[in-house]
C-alpha cells in the first residue's frame, strides 16, 4: 500500500533543471516509490493522473509548482517532502560555488562586448523579453523556448530585420554558427555547406548526416517551425538565403522545413533561385514540384537531401536565360492527371493558383468559366461532359477558352496539352494552331504559348508533324510536364530587391562569442567548443510572482 | 448586329458526335457567326452564356437538346434553324451507309463470342446498365463514361470481382490489353513493364515516356480515378495488380494515381509488396514515403516513374527476410521533425496512425497521453515543455510512457530517436537500456525495439558506445529515419490471402476481341490496330425519354 503526499508552491520560478534535479533527488530518498516535480499546468497534471501521481484534493494555479511524492508508507512521505527545502538549497549553493555569473544581460553584455549572439532558453512567459533587450542591444538572437506568442514572434523579427539581426526562433533548436553549434547540435566538419533548418532535429540529422558522408557545414541558420507560416513570411529564412548566398565560403545551401503556407513557398523559391547557388530544398511532406528546377534540387527525405548537398556538382542554368514575367499562367488541359500533375509542379512557384481540380481547397476555383490568378482547368473534368465528347477528340471548348484567355491583358502565358494516340484528335495541332496564330497577333510579344506533347512514334496523329506544326506557330514545345513546369517555374520568379539592412557577413565569420540566458548546459556547451561566453544567472522579474511584476513594470512607465 | 435564335428538343437522345457535327455543320452555314449544341445542363448553360449564347427568354430542362444559333441577320439565323434536321438526318445517312451493327449488346455478343471486353462510352446515366449487362455476359468492361454514381460503381466492382472479372472504369480513359489500346492509348512497344493507373492521361504519360525511353508494356489497366478512395477500396487496382504479378511476361509493374485514401493506401502498398516484384508507385501530389521500401520505389512525377520502371534492375529484398507483424506500433521522439518525418514514411504502410503532430487532421491523437493504433509521439511539443526539459535532455517522460506502452498487448514495436550532439544529455543510451531491458523481459519475443540515432562521430555522447548499448539491450538500431521507416513498413505488411475468385490471366493473353457500345471512334481505333471489334448501334431505352424508360422498365418486372 503506498502513499501519496504533495506539496504547492505558489507563483514561484525554478528553472527546469532545478526541478529535475529535485525530482531525482526526492525518488533517491528512501521509500519514494514515484515523485512528480512540476508546473501545475493542465498538461503536467494530466501527465501525473497518468503515472497515478494527481490526488483529486489538489488545488493549484498553473503557474504553481507542485511536488507530488508517492512512498511506501506515510512516514516516508513526510519525510520526503520534508526535505525538499533542503534539496532545492543544495542545487542552488552547488550553483553558487561555481564562478560568478552577471544577474542580467546588459551586465553581461559589458563583461563581453565582442558577443554578437544571445541564447534565450528562459520559460516561454519570458523569453520575447530577453529577445527584445538583446535586439535593442544590437545582437543577434538565438531563441531556444518556445510557448512564445505569434504576435511576439512578429515583432521581434520584424525589429530584427530594421536591423540586420537575425531572430532563431522561437522554439529553435539548432543552430551552427562558425562552426559552433547552438543549442542541440552536433559536432560537425566545417564545411562548403550552408544550412537553412525550420526545425531542431531536421536541421541536426541534415547536417549529422553532410558529416558523415564526408560533407561539412558552413553554418546553419535556424529559423523556428512557425517562421514559414503565412503570418511570419519566413523573415528568418529570408535573411538567411540572403546571408549564405553572400557568403563566399558557402558553395550551396540545403533548405528544410514543414511545408510552408503557398505564399511564403513561392517568395521562398524565388529567393533561393535568385541566390544563384545549387540549393536543395526538402520541404517535409510536401510533394516535390519536381526534382529539379533550375539551381533547386527538391529531396524526398532529410537523409536524401544531405546526399544531394554533399553531392551537389549539378550544372547550373545560367542566369538571365529565361525572359522574367509576372504575367498570370493559364493552363487549359484535355488530361486530368496532367493538369493534377502540372498544378501540384506550379504551386510551389505560382500564388495564388486556382483550379477547378484543386489540390488542396483553397486553390478551388469557384467559376469554372472565369479563371483568376494563375488558373489550371482540366477541361475533361465532368462539369463539362454532359452530352459533349472529351476535349481530346473535340476541341471547341478549348479554343474558344484560349480566345478567353489571350483576351485577358493579365494573362502572359497560356499552357495546354496535346495527348496524341488512339481514339484521340486526328490532327490536334492543326486545328489549334489558327487560333493559336491569332492570339499571338493580337498580343504580340506578350503572350508565350506552351505545350506539352505526350506521344511516341508510333502514333496515328504524326508525332514530329504535330510539333513542328506547333513551334511553327510559335509555341514552345515540351515532352513532359515535367519540364513544362521548370520552364514555367524559372520564367517566373519574382527577383524583388530585398528591402531591408543585410545580415552582417562579417559577424557570421568572426569567432562566436555569445551570451547565454536560461539553461546553463547550453552555456557548458559553448564553453567546451571553445566559444567565447558569459552566463547570466537569470531570475523572472519580482522571482517569477506575476502580479508583482506587472506592479513594477507599470513603475517603471 | 448579329441575332440570336434558338430551337429546344425535348427529352431526346443524340449522341455526342452527332451533336458535335450537327454544330460544325450549323457553322458552316452562310451567315452564321457562331452556334451552340448542347444538352441543357446548367453548365453547359453557363458555357453558352460565357459565349454569349443565351438569351434569357430561353426555357429548358437538363434532358432536353438546346440549339442556339448566332447570325448576322435574321433570314441567315432562321434559315440556319430550318436546316438542323437535315444535318441531323445526313449524319444518320452517312451512319447508316456503313457496315450493318448489332443494336444490342447481347445480339453482338453472339455475333463475335470470343470478344472478353466490352468497351461502354455512352452517356453516365445509361453506362452502368450497360456494363451490368457485360458482367453478366461473363465480359471485363472497359468503362469510359463518366458521370456514373458512385453507388454503381460499387455494386458493379463488387459483381465482377465475385466473377473474377476487370471493370475498368468509370472515368477510365485509356487501358492497353495484349498490345491493344482500349479508349484513348498511345501506340506503345510491347515489353515487360505492366501499369495499373488510376487516370487516364496519367497512363498515356506514362506508358508513351516508356516507349521514347526504348521501353515497353505488358498491359496497363485502368481503374477510374474513383477506385482509390475509400468507398470503392481500390478493388480494380487490387485485381490489377495480383493479375499483373501471375503473368510471366510482366518484370516490373508501375502503380499510377491520384493519392488514394489512407486506408485503400496501406493495403494496396502490401499488395504491391506481396507481389515481390519491382513495383514504381507515383501517388501523384502525395509525399513520398521513401524512394525504397522493399521492392517497391516511389516516384516523384510522371517522367521519373517512367524511368524508373525502364531502368529498373534494383535488387530485390527477397522474401520473408522480415517477421510478419500485425502488432501496433508506438515512435516515441524528442526530435519533433524526426517524429514528423518518420509519420510521413509509415502513413503510407501503417493505418490507422495517430499523432499529437498530425499530418492530416484525421491522424489527430485527441489525448496525448494514450497512444491509439499506431501513434507517433513528439514528446517535445509545447504540450509537454512548461517548466520541464527537453526529452533530449531529460529522459523522465520517455522512459515512463516507454513502460505504458509496452503494457499494452497489442504493441508490438517501440520505435524511439537518439539525438546527439552539442547541448544533449551525455548518456542517452546509457539511461533508456535499462528500462529497455525490463519491458523486454516482460514481452519476450512479443517487443521489438528499434531506435533512431542521430549523431556524428565527433559528438561528445561518442556515438560508438551509445550505438552498442543499444545494441547490446536487443535494441535494433538505424542511422537514419528513412531506414527505420523501410525496416518497420516491411515487417508490417498484412499479407491476407485473397479472398475471391483470380482475374483470368489467359483472357488477357488471348488476341483482343471487344464489344464497343458508345463512340464509334473506339470502335474504328479498335479495327484499325488489328482487334477483332463488333460496334453496337446504341440507343437509350425508349429513344431516351427517361418517363417513357422507367414505365417500361415497370413492365418488363
Amino acid at each position: 500500500m503506498t502513499v501519496v503526499k504533495w506539496n504547492v508552491r505558489a507563483g514561484a520560478y525554478y528553472d527546469s533543471v532545478v526541478l529535475m534535479q529535485l525530482q531525482r533527488g526526492l525518488l533517491g530518498l528512501p521509500g519514494v516509490v514515484d515523485a512528480g516535480v512540476v508546473m501545475a499546468t493542465q498538461a503536467n497534471r494530466e501527465l501525473l493522473a497518468a503515472n497515478s501521481l494527481l490526488p483529486e484534493a489538489i488545488t493549484a494555479n498553473p503557474d504553481d509548482l507542485l511536488i507530488v511524492i508517492k512512498a511506501n508508507s506515510e512516514e516516508f512521505a513526510t519525510e520526503a517532502i520534508g526535505k525538499v527545502d533542503e534539496l532545492l538549497t543544495r542545487k542552488k549553493s552547488a550553483a553558487l560555488s561555481q564562478d560568478f555569473h552577471p544577474r542580467s544581460l546588459s551586465a553581461a553584455v559589458k563583461q563581453l562586448p565582442e558577443a554578437n549572439w544571445v541564447l534565450i532558453s528562459v520559460p516561454g512567459r519570458y523569453a520575447a523579453g530577453v529577445a527584445r533587450e538583446a535586439l535593442d542591444l544590437g545582437k543577434h538572437v538565438f531563441l531556444y523556448s518556445d510557448n512564445v506568442s505569434l504576435e511576439d514572434e512578429i515583432a521581434l523579427k520584424k525589429t530584427a530585420r530594421e536591423k540586420g539581426l537575425l531572430v532563431m526562433g522561437p522554439d529553435c533548436g539548432t543552430a551552427i554558427i562558425n562552426g559552433i553549434g547552438l543549442g542541440f547540435a552536433n559536432r560537425v566538419r566545417r564545411g562548403s555547406i550552408g544550412v537553412v533548418g525550420a526545425s531542431g532535429t531536421g536541421t541536426q540529422a541534415v547536417t549529422a548526416q553532410i558529416h558523415n558522408l564526408g560533407g561539412g557545414i558552413s553554418h546553419a541558420i535556424g529559423t523556428g517551425g512557425r517562421d514559414l507560416k503565412s503570418d511570419v513570411g519566413a523573415i528568418t529564412a529570408h535573411q538567411a538565403l540572403d546571408v549564405l548566398a553572400r557568403d563566399p565560403d558557402t558553395k550551396v545551401i540545403a533548405l528544410i522545413s514543414k511545408p510552408p503556407s503557398p505564399d511564403v513557398a513561392t517568395q521562398l523559391i524565388s529567393t533561393a533561385m535568385e541566390t544563384g547557388k545549387p540549393v536543395v530544398i526538402y520541404f517535409i511532406g510536401y510533394p516535390p514540384p519536381a526534382r529539379k528546377i533550375g539551381n533547386l534540387q527538391f529531396a524526398v527525405s532529410l537523409s536524401e537531401a544531405a546526399e544531394i548537398a554533399v553531392n551537389s556538382n549539378w550544372e547550373l542554368v545560367s542566369d538571365n536565360q529565361f525572359p522574367i514575367t509576372n504575367y498570370y499562367v493559364r493552363g487549359l488541359f484535355s488530361g486530368g492527371t496532367l493538369a493534377y500533375e502540372t498544378l501540384i509542379g506550379l504551386q510551389a512557384s505560382l500564388s495564388p493558383i486556382y483550379s477547378n481540380a484543386p489540390i488542396t481547397n483553397y486553390q478551388l476555383l469557384e467559376d469554372t468559366l472565369h479563371s483568376r490568378a494563375h488558373t489550371i482547368i482540366d477541361l475533361g473534368d465532368e462539369f463539362f461532359m454532359v452530352g459533349r465528347l472529351h476535349p481530346m477528340i473535340d476541341n471547341d471548348l478549348r479554343i474558344r477558352r484560349m480566345k478567353q484567355e489571350a483576351d485577358d491583358p493579365e494573362v502572359g502565358t497560356i499552357l495546354f496539352d496535346v495527348v496524341l494516340g488512339e481514339g484521340s484528335h486526328l490532327d490536334p495541332a492543326g486545328e489549334l494552331v489558327s487560333v493559336i496564330k491569332e492570339i499571338r497577333e493580337k498580343r504580340i510579344g506578350e503572350l508565350e504559348i506552351v505545350a506539352i506533347v505526350i506521344g511516341t512514334d508510333d502514333d496515328p496523329q504524326n508525332l514530329q508533324s504535330q510539333v513542328s506544326q506547333l513551334q511553327e506557330a510559335g509555341v514552345t514545345v515540351f515532352r513532359t510536364a515535367t519540364e513544362a513546369v521548370e520552364y514555367i517555374s524559372l520564367r517566373m520568379g519574382s527577383h524583388k530587391p530585398i528591402q531591408f539592412p543585410p545580415v552582417n557577413l562579417e559577424q557570421l565569420k568572426q569567432p562566436l562569442a555569445a551570451v547565454n540566458v536560461g539553461l546553463e548546459s547550453f552555456y557548458d556547451s559553448l564553453i567546451s567548443q571553445g566559444a567565447q561566453a558569459v552566463h547570466v544567472e537569470w531570475r523572472p522579474p519580482a522571482g517569477g510572482n506575476e502580479r508583482m511584476a506587472a506592479l513594477l513594470a507599470k513603475m517603471r512607465k
